[in-house]
């Protein structure tokens, strides 16, 4: 069906300038979402599989059919140095479509990590392995190779829109994803955010309130906030 | 609008006495909630930030909008040594209201750690801190400080009452908020049921059954269950 | 009532053999799971306690009723060496049926751990125990003992069918269950699959594709996988 | 235990003003809600059996063990005529604890409705006889009469405080629960609010934009709101 | 695989008695789970996709595979008079597997319903046809036909064990399954349960409490029920 | 902040051929989603607030900030005739951001409908104006208007990715969006489609089975289906 993204692997695609991609690779989570202006995150239910997990790179995106991981090993050939898949899936799925011996061939290509909005299993390898995944559940349950989804078209993952070569950021705090045409920017945005929290930090961890810091007694007062004994 | 709870700061709040808060850190939460016959838990959804994470002190209670954190703000001016802010929101909301920054706040300024019904960020940098944190989900999603809510006054967080200046209780097990009017009381019950505790622990290690420890056989015999082979 | 299985505890049961059981001890809930061709698995809601907690042994079922735990002390009798407790509940309840004391009775009687789809509290205790427990929820919420359930029948827990005498096998993937009938046969097959992958592995981290080394190329051209640049 | 809200009947309970009970069945759950500064609302899985159903009343609250319903038969006996059943649960039940004996029993005692955090069922039933019922889910799973929880105690019920005699509105839009103390001033705010609004709706159905009527052009403008082409 | 049940189509089933079948067709579910003393009900996420859906029938069970409806085809061939198409599937998925052409078809074969722990389509449809439906889940999504389940072997259909040949209620509270065996005393304890009903609904509505009625008084004080005013 | 999407209103939108919208009218939202090779659909958790509601229409879209409904106001002034309002919002919220007059000015302005991943409210109201709504929930909860979100920009709703202009159809079965560039497309392959179904329909109806209808027999026995007895 030619309108429909299902079935096509498109090979050249665009990545992130990699200084840019380096760059965002300092900073956390919550600091490039602010930097971009509050846009671009996961759904919370993302979550890494072990504790500590790290991940930034250029996606290679595949769209998965339900119970089915296939497509994964089709991307696998379509990996570069510093990149990370992400998967979604066409209707919600929590089966384990990825695991040890994927995050092998993926590590062997070039592949830094792999976000899922599905399920993984092979925790205990992966884990020994320090191989980042965030998926939204846990699932020793098998998956079939039976139908075709597609790699390197635009997807929606757990309510994010991701194009082949943008940026991804994960860690502890979840998974957000900056467009390749704006990395290099949202890096110095991002930058800048943090060099000013220090500055903050310093500020509060001596006793000021954020109250003064912020200058937020005056609206405050002027949205009507009372003080009783 | 003077019949709501919103817009409000109440600045003198009746702590629970220390001794009884000193004395109720020691147990954990399964015990206090026994000790006060299975009433003030949170809902399970509540959950550490980190493994391990673990606390004991006073609340100071705040009333979040959904999405909005400029009540943490407030609330940190009237943390007092030993204090634990309770955040509920008015409606459920994931977003990361609590990160690293308040948390460098609130500790300077006293405060022991936090209990949100909402969600929290910089996971990374608050376990560095060992700031203990309670809440029902971790998202990067920054917040905005636009709309009212209250401090102290009282709330639903999680399914249970708090007023300001109740003992909060919280670890793997979850939270348990204990009325200052009964802290002393129900400190006692805990520690006489942790003595207890160690006695039945030793008869089941060396083999006694609950069964005959706690006289079930007859009641169970009467209520007509049946052994088969 | 005779018809339905509440109020019964069934004391001879037959066992898996033991040889089998410790060949399954040396497999993961993946491998499992695949060797016996895709099912038996728990529902992926079944979590451990704490990370790496892993246990394999022979079923003593229980059935519960919603907050309240008195058949668990039932069991407690029925233990014999190497066996694991797995509870379901008449309908889904999150307390926290199962804790440290607990534990400790089931150890002394030769239980190995526990799968329970319902809550579970004293995490903290049973990490030092280093006690294995997989359940639905955490929650400090303690429990009755009034009403009656049943122990050693068939039971239905988080989705998969146990029959007393089952072999369990749980790891951080989650939960299997091999019917006692077959597991020396399941223990074999997943040995071989063991032996395979080393093998694959080995090919895949190599550089090897899954799509050369599993003979995918055709397959997917045949079902009309497109490649575009 | 003298700690805790379990085991206790209290029978003299104040009930809110009966004009102002009767007045706040004119208004839909919406406008009590905005009407009392937006509090007082349970979560919103609260719903209704079946469409259309609507009630108000005095609380007559019952707190619930899981799995079990004798506190709704103690309950009975403690209506008179215009309350309303308000049932929290100490843990989350979906059990049916309530069906149509209860409701033709309660309704022969003068009740209107019940509002439970738990299940119902016989769902064909109570549609015939036209008696509301909200409640987190529908459940054909009988309970037990074997615990004691309390009958006109304070509640937290589906994430709302509900103290006996306080006035409930329930409608396809949710639940509310307004105080007995400021019953006849929600009323006479909702009234404001009413009338208020027949106004409104005639200018929007006659084109006016919100924008112009609420006066937002200004405030849109001045927080940077961008029109572009 | 020989030790899984994937891959099979049992023709020779053994349906329960026609006559309790038809006995129980004139109970409700929640009289069919009491009269079994509790035991055989599906989730509670198991909802009709139209009010006031009603079935009654003999299963013939499909094992599906998650976003594969290609059992269901199978499944037609297999239906006999007055069959009800249980449906279960190897992991979660609300995908759209039965829509109004399989309903059409299950028809003209005779069979009175379906039974799916996954999605459902076509609801307006399916409406219009008055065809019975109960599920998890609406969804349009569409399902492939690539992998294998089975049809007629037993399967745990949201939480209850099935059997080909087992009677299957379902109405607006839920689905129960009656083992084949016991359908006929299932049938009659029914009965006996539904003209006791109809007593004591009398009693009731005259104002008599069931406190009394059921003798509940005693138990209660001696629990320790206390009444306050 | 330039690179975020928040803060702007595009009143130049392109909206799909009338004409295709018009024919995309008369079919059903899982024949359009199949139509269109099963991409497109929004999660099953969008639910219509009344049985029997249906749409089709142009989409404005609106991204939302949680617990605020400001934007909502913005759009109103953008709705051309044949206009749906696709709400997002920046993350999860249930509030009740929509009801009856906004409803109203929307109607006012030529707006068909809406679709929100969020609450709404004032269910009987716009059951009763037959306004269609779709949503994740239904909430009386207000909300405010204090934050800037966007009109008219790309969004993700519920899962699907929708730019302005874009046709939505949405009916029981869930919502589906069709590209404006392929609308016609779509909709002419929906029309063959329908055309189709008829003809299978009476087959099927007549007893005749899918798997001869369509020739399931071999790949079926090819996979290795066992037929026993």
């Amino acid at each position: 069906m030619t309108m429909s993204n299902l079935g096509i692997v498109k090979r050249a695609i665009e990545r992130a300038n990699r200084a840019a991609v380096d760059q965002l690779s300092r900073y956390g989570v919550a600091t490039v979402h602010e930097a971009m202006g509050r846009v671009g995150l996961m759904k919370p239910w993302m979550r890494p599989i072990y504790p500590g997990a790290r991940l930034t790179g250029t996606a290679v995106t595949v769209l998965l059919q339900p119970g089915d991981n296939w497509m994964l090993h089709v991307a696998a050939e379509q990996l570069k140095d510093g990149d990370v898949v992400i998967a979604a899936c066409t209707s919600d799925s929590d089966d384990g479509f990825f695991g040890e011996l994927l995050a092998t061939s993926f590590r062997a290509r070039g592949g830094r990590g792999v976000v899922i909005d599905g399920g993984a299993r092979d925790v205990a390898e992966l884990t020994k392995m320090q191989f980042p995944v965030f998926s939204r559940a846990v699932s020793a349950k098998g998956t079939v190779k039976a139908t075709l989804g597609s790699v390197n078209v635009p997807v929606v993952c757990a309510g994010a829109l991701v194009h082949p070569g943008d940026v991804v950021v994960a860690d502890d705090d979840g998974v957000v994803v900056v467009p390749a045409a704006i990395a290099q920017q949202v890096a110095d945005a991002a930058e800048v955010r943090e060099n000013n929290e220090a500055d903050k930090r310093a500020k509060l961890a001596s006793g000021v309130l954020g109250l003064d810091m912020y200058g937020m007694r005056e609206p405050l007062a002027k949205a009507g906030l009372r003080y009783v004994d």
